[in-house]
């Protein structure tokens, strides 16, 4: 909700920046800097993630404590600025922050949108007048002891890394708990294996969903690891990494501050230059992220493909009905749970090429790409979040084997000579298969006839179960 | 503005489908499958674009006249579902729209979305009640001789071409235009060229930015021809390309109406089993927005760095200055028209790997990764439409020549050698331009002193702007 | 064929440039710049395209027949550049080129290693001495009128646009010619229509194919328009797109004299400022290339699902048996023309991102991304047209319909029901299906049943031949 | 170089498998399917990388060992297997594998080219006939234990992991230490920071190498990390993860005796049915090089616009002149290693692409893009590995600070303004800066005329150095 602001009978109030006054609405907390971003980049209607703008909001926060802490700022102005901070993290102020993504690529004016909407709202809590900039000054307070240059990447790790853990990996997480349900559910149902989409040897349902169950363990895994490339901080590096206009101990406690406020291991990076001017962290983790989509695409496509029919297709999956499937087919029933994963996928397919590309430019002491990465970041994982859980939710949950079909089908499959192979060799298997094949008959009919086993041996030798676990 | 519905004192009311009944908001006019999607697809927040919802209201018109045409559809129920329809395109309706991106890959539920509030509306106008599906069924009337298999990807073509000639094409006009007026102002600039970021020959400034309007001039000619191939629509093709449920005549008939509403030359697709089982017609659309997007990715980036400075950098460009640069250094002014732009180039190139991808999948007679291709379609053509008309408004038309400095840095070049080697061959001129580099003198006391020509003939031969235009 | 060069007893020469003597082997024509790119740019084993060294080969030979008709250039220079150029266009030299792809961004290496050679094999003609550069200069005279800014993008629109008419484009047409054959022959074949991989209604496994034709159809046509974009070449504009050190008559001249030679409409690129510093042209063309391997993506999987079994998966296509298909698995066969197919596609879809980047990148007068366009371009042209080639010669043309298998799938469908839905209403087919469905009956039991239809009624507007060809 | 076969006078002989008999090059140790593959894959010139090749010579080596211990395989055969496995690794047999990428997405062709060379060169040193299959069989025997399907993808984690280890990580360190070396180098050069490419506040310029070498070290540290995805082998699993045909504990012997010839601590896969079915490490890993790619490029942009010159550019770096820059410009040198560097990178994010998409496919127990996959990532891993090595040695080495030229520029920013506003503020900083811009005045004058601060206020804040240690 937004809180409202006590304003008189004009609709726009007068703020000012090194550029002049201007006219703000009366109702909004921003203040010059943003309104001339909003005039002068009307570009699309994606607004900056509201995550980043939170995440910049506990990076005020905590900027505010420890400059109270080093002596830089006084307890009154501290403590505004951080009550005010507050309720950007709370997601009381969301509609003072009408940036979009395509604006000056270092963030610069969303920083300062959080930078005058905290020191109006501050100045407001303490009396003062909106635009006055005192006793509260955007970029003397709020922004003490920061450059957007090094808040912007900072907010960018903390958003994404607390999206990443708080939300993709449990909702990932999800999806595995109900993939490992399956695994034990099918454990005995022996179905036909394939390869190249090509009848092969057997294995049971249960076998083929652990797969799947492994692949969403193996990201979560791979998230955990990457995730860890998001904790250390550019903050401290202010303007070009050396860090002037802040005091040498600021890096380091303000880090800590974070730390103790998002409940995850932050630190002040090493390198502040690197922190600055590069973004190769950002591309890792979306890396680890599109090797997550690889999965989830996989596993949704084979799902979609093993539910096919109902009549005329594999048929070994029974899925959920959600809703009616077609406007002109009456009855049908579509893998939308499916559809929407695999699209999903695509755009994070998408987002990794755009990643790419903008980790690997700017120039010289910043790279000024960092609203498209820290935009496409934010979208691959809340798109994976939603349809990680939606397809939980709406399809695998309910996802249930066909065992009369799947039966039927394995037991037709020629695959199972290669349960002979190591009786009779590899060239002699074959041509039991084969003929099989030209003659429309069974295995079991073309071993004997050829004369590689007796019926006898056939059947203790192909025995689809145990093919399925030998040993 | 949404139209409100006069609703009773609840909050909501019960809509059916073949699923059975379900409560939707009573001051909303669509029915039981947009609500089932709404419940069922929480993924993200990206709603399908309202310029492709605002097209399929303008399919479900053309197919309420033709159907009319036909004798399918009385006066009555057409002239009803026709001016629901004209709402819906009209914009009047937008908030009846919720569902997202995120859906079935057939777009099955915006078109039923489509199909519900058209029909609620149209029964309105015509004294029937909400959900009653009388006079006006969804299905039966409003989708009569369609399937959303051949409507949605007709609407997809009609809403990306519309915007591409309305919107995509009128800004790259206006960019062409600022950069053709540069060209003239700047002809008589004499600057150095540069290659590989090093001192070349000099050609005039007009020169370089004739190649800048000449690229975007390319790019819009590319745009005209690619277009044509969103022409041919799916729609007659029905659920798998057959034409089920509609006449043969419809589909011409169709296409004739849209063409005359649309103003542009739309056609019947020729083969309607390709118009619903591909999309590479939008691959190949986006491929022409891509190359128009690295065009001016490229023409930002270099302007960006001719404006490089103001005292440090190169400096040849002044740009405008548009608002404060940084919230740390004071009086900065940063070239933030050009770092929108090349981010929303970026994300541009990654709409291209998710529309390169989605477009290579689906199976069978339906690829169903139709709303994501949609999205990223209109995603990019909104961008670069809004990036080209900021960066030509807040950039491109305020930029200025430094000519003091442009001359400056011309007049040190050691490539002005290149005029002698015609007359003293390359690897003699190669020994005046280094021995020049080495000592740090001047070309034309090198090419004296090492006595390849006398002073006079050196002042003949090297005349920078003589080299702009050779002949 | 290498052509020998008759050498003394020594394995290496000494040849020389700006920067010195360097030794080469003794058995090679090139000279000093080639062997200093030969040592310093040891990446990769990725040699430069022999197509562009061909294309450049073409430039020379037409550049020296325009420098000779503007009279620059004396007959017996031009007589033995253009019969050592010949011998490079006709690939008699291929093992003189030895530069990677990895080299100077300009490709100016590559363009020297061109001058070097054809200056060496021209003086040998005409009996000089192996790197004593006279009589023919390779600067002064292969060189001439030319710089590697305006010669190597020349020979990068030649060569692709050269391979994609004389190699892609026919290679399609092959394939689209036995889509074609397939279309008629299996033009009877009425079958289930598959969307969401779902059962939908029927279509004729002709009009399946014909949809395939049809993408690959209107593949060509994209190409055929794209590769237009080809003939504006860049030479004339020499180092930075003033022409300097060329005649004004030289650029449309050179051009007539390539379209001549090559048999294509190739012209002079009306902004040679554009034609240097830009690659869009390279952009949209690849793109175009890109939508046609989306459509093979598409064609290829299906065609492998389709085919997929024998005994357990759809099995409408028998697909021919090329080689045994696994080694463990005997009889096994698998699709593997459509498994090379797609990850050639893959692979196309990666040349279009780094195209993409590569188009985007470079600065002011010259876009230095030049010999990795040039690669995956020419990457791209061979492995989509060998590609189709193998797909159409050990698929395509074998493919057989399983019509038995066909039939019985087409038969079972709950799909037919939308025959139904004109006469009784959208939501009473469903019930028909879903009853059907539900209880694993015919529908039309089910429509007898429930009262909708009598059995005669249901005979006659359910007929799924007529299905297919509705009207 | 090939080990030469004896052969009679003939040059081919017959080889059979499943299919039949067909004729084969007489001096190649090849078979029947690796025949078949030749002549049904002519698809581009891609050999299938010889590392993957000679990992797919340890698999068949650690295999017959194995096969041995576990009481499978005779000591002769097995002893013989392992010869000549040993030969394939060492690069002995290398013409001996012509197989392309573009063939059946298992690799089964090139396991199968494995077991064929192997069983034939093994039975040639048992004696025996090339053809004839005994005592060694390519399946029973080379193969025995194994499929292609988990042979292939064990080959591929064990390439890329071996060459990561031991080629990009050794020239990635060798880069990174030069990098450190110019960061103590430059340690006391204080030269103006960029920003937006805007004049910024002053840092080192060893700080700025900081940052490359640090974004260096920070991608080493990720591939370690990344390169453990690797060390799970798909071994084991056999046909569709089962591990039919081979013995409960041949996986993790196996994985051992890998481990020990390898010297990389390989490990069994714990599912092999995600081992099979999916390439998702191959993603991530991929993605791991991705991200160093972004930073390289970064590196190599900034490197070459900060030696942009030689009179006209940044030119606050000399880089070392390797060779002539220009075919017409005589005398100019430019940034190519910048150059090389930069092309390989946009290779690497295309091969991004493509193994994104790759490694999102394939259906059930087998992603059959296998080949592609294994192309693209031994395709990156050499090129930056080779990539780094010549950067490092003809560029980074060499490279040189032009400190009057730094000295010059630093001095005139604007930036150091910066130092001001914690005394002034930074309204007022700001009006000093753009005073002395609009006025052509140094910030000393204007602070002072404006009253801010006296001159020697000035002097003891505004110290350059001191600017980039605060504290």
């Amino acid at each position: 909700m937004a809180r409202s602001i006590t304003s008189g009978n004009k609709s726009t109030r007068s703020e000012t920046d090194s550029f002049g006054p201007i006219d703000v609405p009366a109702d909004r907390y921003w203040g010059a800097q943003t309104e001339r971003s909003r005039q002068n980049f009307k570009i699309g209607q994606d607004r900056m993630p509201i995550a980043v703008v939170h995440a910049l909001g506990l990076v005020k926060l905590a900027a505010a404590q420890t400059n109270r802490e080093l002596g830089l700022l006084d307890a009154r102005r501290a403590g505004a600025i951080i009550r005010a901070a507050r309720e950007v993290i709370e997601g009381k102020l969301d509609d003072h922050f009408p940036l979009v993504v395509w604006q000056t690529g270092s963030g610069t004016q969303t920083n300062m949108n959080l930078n005058e909407v905290i020191a109006n709202r501050a100045n407001q809590m303490l009396g003062g007048e909106l635009g006055a900039k005192k006793p509260v000054h955007p970029n003397d307070h709020v922004n003490m002891s920061q450059s957007s240059n090094d808040s912007f990447p900072t907010a960018m790790h903390i958003a994404a890394a607390g999206r990443i853990v708080a939300d993709l990996i449990p909702a990932l997480d999800g999806l595995h708990r109900e993939l490992r349900k399956k695994e034990k559910a099918f454990a005995k149902i022996v179905k036909i294996g394939r390869t190249h989409t090509q009848d092969a040897t057997p294995l049971t349902l249960g076998q083929e969903f652990s797969g799947y169950a492994a692949q969403v363990e193996s990201g979560i895994a791979r998230l955990r690891t990457a995730v860890k490339e998001l904790f250390p901080l550019a903050q401290g590096g202010t303007a070009v990494g050396t860090g002037l206009n802040s005091k040498p101990k600021f890096a380091k406690l303000f880090a800590r501050h974070v730390a103790n406020i998002a409940k995850l291991p932050f630190t002040s990076a090493p390198n502040k230059f690197e922190a600055l001017a590069s973004n190769d962290a950002y591309v890792l983790v979306h890396g680890a992220i599109n090797s997550v989509a690889t999965g989830l695409f996989k596993i949704a496509n084979d799902i979609r493909l093993l539910g096919s029919g109902p009549r005329s297709g594999l048929g070994e999956l029974i899925l959920p009905e959600n809703e009616p499937g077609s406007s002109i087919m009456p009855g049908k029933v579509n893998p939308t749970q499916c559809e929407a994963m695999t699209m999903v996928c695509c755009q994070v397919f998408g987002n990794q090429t755009a990643v790419t590309v903008a980790g690997s430019q700017g120039h010289f002491e910043l790279n000024v790409y960092k609203p498209v990465l820290a935009y496409c970041m934010m979208h691959s994982i809340q798109l994976l979040s939603d349809a990680a859980r939606s397809f939980t939710e709406h399809c695998v949950v309910g996802i249930r084997a066909d065992e009369k079909r799947i039966r039927e089908l394995m037991e037709r499959s020629l695959m199972l000579v290669t349960a002979l192979a190591p009786k009779i060799g590899y060239d002699n298997a074959a041509k039991v298969a084969k003929s099989a094949h030209a003659r429309g008959t069974t295995l079991k009919e073309e071993a004997v006839r050829l004369g590689f086993v007796n019926a006898a041996e056939f059947e203790r030798l192909v025995q689809p179960d145990k093919m399925t676990h030998p040993g």
